[in-house]
């Protein structure tokens, strides 16, 4: 067993754990925080037209305040590995940097969140004053059906209380301290449709081609921005994301055109008030022979904001404390695991720099994870000295 | 040797010349003409990327003045044989009208000009005052490249030297009679393609989405009408055929955006005119990270105009004479292959009534095929009493 952040991330990339593959990481996880005392439960989860997910949740303590670490150990495929300076999966240390898939998003947050949380309990006497528990999902890059989402759901209905969570997702643009998330801006795609009738382009006034009402659907919808931000969200975004006809006959008018879009957006906004809007244009659109509609992905999210306070105040401070940075308070960004935790307790986002995840050499200064877990350590220091 | 256009009609229909099959169909033009003291040659023409295809080309007379008659044995597929009343290729007469793949577009149209021209023969001594030539492809359904186009070419470049023609394609929307087509709209097919940078739905500063600049590029595209319209043409009409993208993914802005259109035009515009119009608004959308361009479908034509005058004017009050109906000079319709014939002479289009070409059950009345029959023939007599 170790507390050695670096050894511990090391091990941890070296489990080909390629979503939704657990490889050996959630084994490792329970070996070590087993170890440690803590109760530790494996969870697998499934659902039709999904891949099947480990996941694991580990606690010690029994009493509040109870402080949950969240994260995954779920990684994104590494492309082709010759293309690495080092193999993706060996957690290969080369000039003070650390190598590997996962290195930023997020083995290497977990190996410093699990051995600041170690370092403490072995400070004091193996148990925390009130209860320290881990969330890791495999179903953070896949579907994230069978992850998060069921996993948080499962402890709930056990009784699991949480008072707060960290997620150690990379949160920092370029430099460790450079932000910590405190929201996230709601996501919602949908599908218009719009069907026609086909026929010879030699013969329009026999068909009715469904291209320009979608587009004049299009038009309006990017017409104006949708809002202009608010106090701690950047504006509502809207793209479009795809439009597709497929028809490759030069002489041909189409009988359906499908037009895919995502909005970001802030709390302005909802899931709901963002589907009324657009069914209201995408209805104004319809006309003899134009039949418009439009459905909607699974996995849409609400924003949310968990509001500055103590908690946030004392995170900030400690951030600050170690790097001599203080982080910007942000939403910005893409969704995260976040979406779920904060329907169950306030939910706050700081982990590593995300410049290099997702690309080919994802790596990690060792001097980052270093700081990180001291970072982790105050936290829980200070969390538990309340 | 048969000059009953009926049955030479019926036998055309028993070859499954499904483009670019020949089927027999010319092998049974070579006997039928060659019979009559037709100079007869049969010619294949081959381009890498697409079929080969058999062409026919035949003579009688050796001076002017020269009318020649076209055509195409090629047929298009006939979908689903079981859902046709009988057979398409059994040439099957019901109830006095007669069914086929290709009863009206326009093996018809062959048998009744064939006939026309072998009972016209038949009266004067086996021998027209002139010349009488057939131009017939196995190309027009297909891409139309080893087709007319070629075979034209091949035929001026060893000296034939044409007065009139006139192009058997079904002509009349509804009676026959109804419709001679004197000139047809050019046809322009562009591909616009907009290149932008791909990214994370997320982070829409760090990409360039292409697809609102391709919208841009549409709407000033179809922004107004190109024409009201000209002496003998209608408007000038745009379609946009496709949009396409091709992208699944709800969170990625994708790299590339493609849309495909097609103009049919008048003669107040022409290929390079409109080319020129487009390039311009093409190149407007320009701007940081995202390059716009445009590329042309291969088969683009001019527009074109058979003025009215003697040769019209004969052919349309023959027809009236036979069908009692005055046909309307037009220039409706998609393109044929008098768009090729046109470089080389004058050309008008009268043939049978169109409504089931292509169709299930396409059919044509015995009736419409001795009535077409005694308009060629009596075209045929008149062109060389002349």
């Amino acid at each position: 067993m170790t507390t050695d952040p670096i050894e511990l991330t090391a091990r941890l990339l070296s489990c080909p754990s390629v979503t939704p593959a657990e490889g050996g990481a959630l084994a490792l996880l329970e070996t070590t925080l087993g170890g440690a005392g803590f109760t530790v439960h494996r969870l697998g989860f499934s659902e039709p037209g999904t891949p099947d997910v480990e996941n694991l949740y580990a606690r010690i303590g029994s009493t509040g305040p109870h402080l949950v670490f969240a994260g995954h150990t779920d990684v994104v495929p590494p492309g082709d590995p010759a293309a690495w300076r080092h193999d993706p999966f060996a957690g290969a240390i080369d000039g003070g940097v650390l190598y590997g898939r996962g290195a930023v998003d997020m083995k290497g947050g977990i190996g410093c969140f699990v051995a600041a949380a170690l370092d403490h309990l072995a400070a004091h006497g193996g148990k925390p004053k009130g209860s320290i528990s881990f969330l890791i999902t495999g179903d953070e890059e896949g579907p994230s059906v069978n992850g998060t989402v069921k996993l948080i759901d499962w402890a709930a209905k056990r009784g699991e209380r949480f008072d707060h969570c960290i997620l150690g997702e990379p949160t920092n643009p370029a430099r460790l301290g450079d932000m910590i998330k405190i929201g996230r801006r709601g996501s919602l795609s949908a599908v218009i449709t719009v069907e026609g009738r086909q026929g010879h382009v030699a013969y329009p006034h026999l068909a009715a081609n469904p291209i320009p009402a979608l587009l004049a659907i299009l038009a309006r919808l990017t017409a104006a921005p949708l809002d202009a931000g608010t106090d701690h969200f950047d504006p509502s975004n809207l793209e479009i994301t795809s439009v597709d006809v497929g028809n490759g006959a030069t002489n041909v008018i189409p009988q359906k055109a499908v037009a895919r879009l995502n909005i970001r957006f802030n709390d302005r906004h909802s899931t709901a008030s963002l589907k009324a809007w657009i069914e209201a244009i995408v209805a104004g659109a319809a006309q003899d022979g134009i039949s418009p509609g439009v459905a909607y992905a699974r996995g849409n999210s609400e924003s949310f904001l968990t509001q500055p306070g103590v908690f946030v105040d004392m995170v900030q401070a400690t951030i600050e404390e170690v790097t001599g940075i203080r982080p910007v308070l942000s939403t910005s960004g893409g969704t995260s695991d976040a979406r779920f935790i904060k329907n169950y307790c306030p939910v706050i986002e700081f982990g590593l720099v995300g410049q290099t995840m997702h690309a080919v050499d994802e790596r990690v200064p060792v001097a980052d994870l270093v700081a990180l877990t001291a970072i982790y350590r105050r936290i829980i220091d200070r969390y538990f000295a309340v």
